[in-house]
């Protein structure tokens, strides 16, 4: 019998579903916006309904999907498959989604952070394969990670590990909405890297405004990497800085976790190429030479799929192999 | 049939060794200074006949060893037995250490790192009992650090893991020796600390100044100690400082690795009710809220035998079982 898992990446602004085959490929999927999902009820309602359009999409009923998995941001109760709150959405406190959402699909529903299940995507299916000790880290509006130690996902003592993002790079630096000062996701988290953007619009590089106006007057990480890619100093200046800054928490992480592989995730990630050069140079430079010589900083594979994916291979770790 | 387990601690400045039992208490011990055993083959015959004699002492012969543990600074090959280098003994380079010295005392002798061995025991036998996820600190002319993860000892892609001490707390401050600005080790290691009792001096710290006339002239983190509870000012401000920095490195580890526990050991955790308050309140205010409250700091339970203790440990971790 043709058995298909699913994932549901659930994001602040999108909930991404999938079915995803045995071989890691997203064979279906679907979005809806989060703010139409907004009470337990309403999503349990409505990922339920997508799930099933989707497998009979795949000539399946929802009785054939083998499990779900399910990533939410933020801290998640593994064990009881509880999600203690959403930031965009005040009415969610501890909500069983696990249980519940199991109850409507007949089939067993996994929890956990929508970092581990990137990195457990990434992993199995994309830039981290083959490595026993991977970091995995997701550059977005917040900078997460994921970390897969000896060959299992690592969480912590209560499901907390891997906040990447809150490593401090410069204690005198921005407020981090943590509250601590000069966390790495004060510096290069979206929030940080559109700052950057405005300061250089108003040092008058031209091309950067020129591709804003270009984006409907948006300023965007993507207008950013255009504008470089069209030549503009102080763009490529931004991305040299994101860059140093991610050099500075990865040798931190290098220093501490002595990893084999670390892989840069999320959307910023398509950025890459403007800023690896800087992060690499500092990160050589600036771990333990063992360390240093252990690691391997590739980007992401995965893309968008990577937590779809990797909630799949949750379900397949939970339930005894593949 | 008694049997009984050995460990050597090879420190920069002395080599301890002693007998432990399965009750993991130290049973009869040794120490030699590191500079009478400069070469290998001298370390090789001083540290045998050594554990022959500790082995005698008990009424023993060599055979009744069922294994010795080493813990050596620095980086060691694990799988080989082989310790690279020894900061303070240039003429040590790729040294089967493992081998030679099995080969003296015919019974298996397993090398792993010093601040491993020290997470071992007192993770068995210490403060850091019951500890699933364990974070050891230890606190002297380095700063290291061994990781307990899921129940296992975490070395690394290479056992090079847990350099605790090169997390930068502030990249403007004073180099350190692994060339980076403003680690951990180059604000809280045993220079940056008598840096401070120095200044203190100039300051005129008049109590401070007492206490190292009564010590032959000589300033260790011990004089500042008890000139800190004479009431020197200058000597408890040098605490709050070190407890500061340690407190800004435990929020970027408890933010990593999640952990349930960390014990503070090494020389310098003698002064831990001076720097332990500063140390805590800026743990729990900058750490993300969930692991803040999942984790208790403690200060380590076996002194300097930590390392004797936890290479005993490793020799019943490698044969199977206690």
């Amino acid at each position: 019998m043709r058995a298909l898992t699913a994932g549901v990446d659930f994001g602040g602004t999108s909930i991404k579903v999938g079915l995803v085959s045995r071989a890691g490929r997203v064979v279906a999927r679907q979005q809806v916006a989060s703010r139409d999902l907004g009470s337990p009820a309403q999503f349990v309602q409505g990922i339920g309904g997508l799930l099933e359009a989707l497998a009979r999409s795949q000539g399946l009923g929802a009785r054939h999907l083998r499990g779900v998995g399910l990533g939410a941001p933020g801290p998640v109760d593994i064990g009881r498959g509880l999600i203690h709150s959403m930031v965009n959405v005040p009415s969610w406190h501890d909500v069983p989604l696990g249980r519940l959402l199991s109850r409507r699909l007949g089939c067993p529903v996994f929890v956990d952070n929508d970092a581990n299940l990137v990195a457990l995507g990434e992993w199995r299916f994309g830039a981290g394969r083959g490595a026993s000790q991977l970091v995995c880290l997701t550059l977005g509006t917040g900078v997460g990670g994921g970390l897969i130690l000896d060959g299992a996902l690592y969480r912590g003592a209560g499901g907390a590990a891997g906040e990447l993002g809150h490593i401090v790079v410069d204690p005198r630096g921005p407020r981090c909405g943590c509250g601590r000062r000069g966390c790495l996701e004060a510096h290069i988290g979206i929030a940080a890297i559109l700052r950057l953007g405005r300061q250089a619009l108003r040092k008058g590089a031209a091309r950067l405004a020129k591709q804003v106006r270009e984006h409907d007057g948006e300023l965007s990480p993507r207008v950013i990497s255009l504008a470089a890619a069209a030549g503009d100093t102080e763009a490529r200046a931004i991305w040299a800085e994101v860059g140093r800054w991610l050099g500075a928490g990865l040798a931190d992480i290098v220093n501490v976790l002595n990893p084999e592989r670390i892989v840069i995730g999320g959307g910023v990630a398509g950025a890459w190429p403007w800023f690896s050069a800087s992060a690499l140079r500092v990160l050589r430079a600036e771990a333990m030479p063992a360390p240093e010589r252990a690691v391997r900083v590739l980007r992401a594979r995965l893309g968008n799929s990577a937590g779809i994916v990797g909630a799949a291979v949750l379900v397949w770790g939970k339930s005894g192999g593949r």
